[in-house]
């Protein structure tokens, strides 16, 4: 098959790759109906976390099953499925609780190579939500970014308390902080602040339901996120980024008392004790239970009531991802679709 | 009237100070009928933080009204009264949502001294809860113990949402944690481990509800937690420390998707972004809000359903508080109370 190779940073190359096989009896095997670049693909890709040899990427993914173990029972050949970038049971103690990512067993897809046309998909009973039939292929799009993206930025705005009575503001306009509007708006917020300074992801927050737009960053952004809340700061903020200067922003635009839901990779991130004591913030994030969401979005998105898939403004053959992380990389795409 | 003044680390002397006058008409003045030594009294007094010229000390107290201002409609002359270490109006959206230590007109009472005979309040109609009667004098060292540790140990079990069926892990065997050991008990938890390697301490955190006892700490402590609770760690876990050490011990007790709550004021702490966003868990704390919690402790201590009093094992006459600070700074008392 093909897929998908980071070789060093900025070399992404499509190549011929083994085609997976199933290897524990819970294994399935997908034939993926699309994939797309993740921002944390971009760490690497960008020489921020190291590059590790030549090596498979991507960990977002949907399409039908081709195969499954012995002992898988629930998801069958033929079903169209979505699942997590965490492999999980589902059934421990810490995946019933709602955090799938954390799961005794979870085991990451990344290693495998989502980027590529068949994927081995662990664990596939607890991973894998199918469709209740093979999807229209104008819903192919909304439903890969269950995979990650919606349910990543829904969980920021879970995370950060969205909901009726509150002011919600959201640091990043990634594909993630962008989704994550969406995620507050469905989640009934009354006001929703987009800290964005680029035009068409404006209007996209806009669309995904933002009232408000922030084009100010760092302290300028806080002061004007406590200008437009009497003072006090948000209710709830999202951050969707992962840099210390991210952090900082939306801890410091959070009232006393408000949440930060923070679903940003972090790197080289340091809190200082004494300023988060005072801040009276209550903080909540780490890498989204995706799988904790994805009934409830795969149903949302089945009946149009949400339209996710509007984040990929660029769309490409599998065969040039190179183009699609360059163009993510320059900020020329909000996120790449490539369809094998 | 006679009152303590911190002059430098290691020297309080008690000596005579100005009566507090009425300041403001919303102010009241009470005379105390107990203070007491609080462990953050102790950063300053260990030079930990600087101390800045001599200055009055103390900011735990119950006593009976003196006086009040021409705006004060609800506490009279002749109540006795309880309140916390912040003034705050009660009134405000923050105050209202739970947060009087963030309330916007908050004004600490450090600043007047409450290791002394007399004391201002500002803000009295928010500050003070006023006990049903005039109190016997057995229950006025649970009243004070309501004023800080009582309300800040149960904002730390309420912050790491101790309740029902959860393991409730406490860090820091002084007053605070002591009470949090009792808060987490009166909240319905099903286990409580308390972290202490003194006797007399362990022995109390029994009477208040402690299930299992850890002697471990740092990393030997975390393994020890998660050894109880099936490799996972606790539900909940309360910080009442304030250090890099303890701060970290309390999130490595943590299970993916529980709860820390931090009320051990944070010095030179500095949590690194990339494991806390891995740990999965919640985090809140900060300056305890007491006056949330003040009517329902008062009642659970009018009603003897709780003793917070236990925590003070030294009882000296207030000209006597320089030997009251040397027996907690050399961990010969948990808490000394002073009578004034």
């Amino acid at each position: 098959m093909r897929g998908a190779v980071l070789y060093a940073p900025g070399d992404v190359r499509v190549e011929d790759r083994d085609d997976p096989k199933l290897v524990e009896p819970t294994d399935a095997i997908i034939r993926l109906s699309a994939t797309c670049v993740c921002g944390s693909d971009l760490w690497p890709y960008r020489g921020v976390e190291a590059v590790d040899g030549p090596s498979p990427i991507g960990h977002e993914y949907a399409g039908v099953v081709q195969e499954v173990g012995s002992q898988v029972t629930t998801i069958r050949p033929g079903q169209f499925v979505v699942g997590s970038f965490f492999a999980s049971d589902n059934t421990c103690e810490l995946c019933q609780a709602g955090y799938q990512t954390a799961c005794v067993h979870k085991q990451p897809i990344g290693a495998e190579g989502a980027q590529a046309e068949f994927l081995r998909i662990p664990l596939a009973d607890g991973t894998l939500v199918a469709t209740p039939e093979l999807p229209p292929d104008d819903l192919v799009p909304s439903l890969l970014a269950a995979s990650d993206v919606l349910g990543t930025g829904w969980f920021g705005a879970v995370a950060a308390e969205a909901g009726p009575a509150k002011t919600v503001a959201v640091v990043g306009d990634g594909a993630v902080g962008l989704l994550a509007v969406l995620a507050a708006s469905q989640l009934g917020a009354e006001r929703i602040i987009a800290m964005s300074r680029h035009e068409p992801r404006q209007q996209l927050a806009r669309d995904f339901g933002a009232t408000d737009i922030v084009t100010e960053r760092g302290d300028d952004g806080v002061a004007r996120i406590k200008q437009l809340t009497g003072g006090l700061g948000a209710h709830s903020v999202v951050e969707a980024v992962g840099t210390q200067e991210s952090m900082l922003q939306a801890i410091r635009s959070t009232r006393p008392g408000g949440h930060v839901g923070y679903v940003g990779v972090a790197h080289d991130v340091e809190l200082p004790g004494t300023e988060l004591f005072y801040s009276h913030v209550h903080l909540h994030g780490g890498p989204a239970p995706v799988r904790r969401f994805l009934p409830e979005l795969i149903e949302l998105i089945w009946n149009r009531r949400i339209d996710p898939g509007k984040v990929f403004d660029l769309s490409l053959p599998l065969e040039e991802a190179d183009e699609g992380y360059r163009a993510m990389d320059e900020r020329r795409a909000i996120k790449t679709l490539l369809r094998p």
